[in-house]
């Protein structure tokens, strides 16, 4: 689903992922639960996700504050170490602030 | 292909898109010719694509001046017109500052 978000400004992480091999399973299990999780943060906003050769989720926040206790949560952090152990080749995070957007 | 951008700041453009069923075959030489075009633009930093219900991609660029340059060239204007048209049942674009970035 294309995420419903207010009005800029407003603040998007773009994780781009390239996953291993191992572990297909337990991988969509943890990516399904974060999914969860994220949306009962406070400050979220929305998320965007689609894997093809490599992964793309943006997820949406109303501040940076809200990015940071997100990326600080205890369960989050669990993941964020089995993915870089386990199911990601490479991955890069891009904190960015939405300046505006356009659609249809 | 996780793009390689150089240090921040710098910008992106998340293009999140829900594909129509028409005309799949135009829409995909489309997409890597306006790709391939967007490599030539001066101020391109990179992109990233993925899709599977939702399309994402995301093109990064060195400045605001060097995204508008790109939203009006003339070839990618015929391809954004036919987009609306026949292939997207919705998108959105996200112009963003990306503020911090980091990965392995």
């Amino acid at each position: 689903m294309i995420a419903s978000t207010p009005a800029p400004p407003y603040y998007a992480v773009i994780f781009t992922s390239l996953r291993t091999e191992l572990d297909g399973d337990a991988y969509s299990i943890m990516a399904d639960a974060m999914e969860e999780l994220a949306k009962q943060q406070p400050g979220y906003l929305g998320i965007e996700s689609a894997r093809s050769e490599i992964g793309i989720t943006v997820s949406y926040w109303e501040s940076p504050e809200a990015i940071k206790s997100w990326k600080e949560n205890v369960q989050h952090r669990v993941a964020q170490k089995l993915g870089k152990e386990k199911w990601y080749a490479a991955f890069k995070t891009r904190v960015c602030k939405v300046e505006r957007d356009y659609g249809m």
